[in-house]
């Protein structure tokens, strides 16, 4: 299991939201305007830069929370590894969330961190 | 002034505890273990990753937050890239801070996405 699977449960619960996407589908460009993170509630989704893959996440993994963050294009790109789906959360959610629970922020948090650990090691 | 140059004095204001660095002189080492953040109350410091410069940080900039978020050793080296003075913010400090106040949550969500943004820069 990747690293980076923080379980983000609490956000793929009955009643939200899902979108589908085949293997192999992409769910959003590097460059791509940005307005929701997404949770992976079943299968898995790969992080590509370039031809690099960054990061394959699997269920209850948090995705594309950097654009919800600075308000930048999407950083990287998205690709369903498996059938999968994935729960979106546009940003009035997302800060609700961060300003009512604490834990969800440093779940975040630590999700950057990694993420950022990992870029350094390819660097070096 | 640096792109991770977020206005961070709340924690800097009169009365906490400040450590003085000479130019030149280092903060803390990669894989260094970790307790504490800081933020820049004066002077420049330099985030350094082997013989890259990574970023060069002014005044009420925030650094070493990863260590606190993610408990791992020291991700990078630090410099007082001038005479400097910091304020060391703990763990116990910094999660009351992300649980009391939803902005300095997210503002240090904005460090480490704006930090991650220019490690893939690297990359590519």
């Amino acid at each position: 299991m990747s690293d980076t699977a923080l379980d983000f449960g609490i956000l793929a619960g009955a009643g939200a939201p899902v979108r589908s996407f085949k293997a192999g589908e992409i769910i959003f460009r590097q460059g791509d305007p940005a307005e929701e993170l997404y949770i992976v509630k079943s299968g898995k989704v790969e992080i590509r830069l370039g031809n690099r893959l960054l990061d394959t996440l699997p269920e209850l993994s948090i995705f594309g929370e950097m654009a919800l963050i600075d308000h930048n294009p999407r950083s990287a790109t998205a690709v369903a590894a498996t059938d999968a789906t994935v729960v979106p959360v546009g940003e009035k959610q997302f800060l609700f969330l961060v300003s009512r629970t604490p834990h969800f922020a440093l779940k975040v948090m630590r999700v950057l961190a990694q993420r950022l650990r990992t870029a350094n090691s390819v660097i070096y």
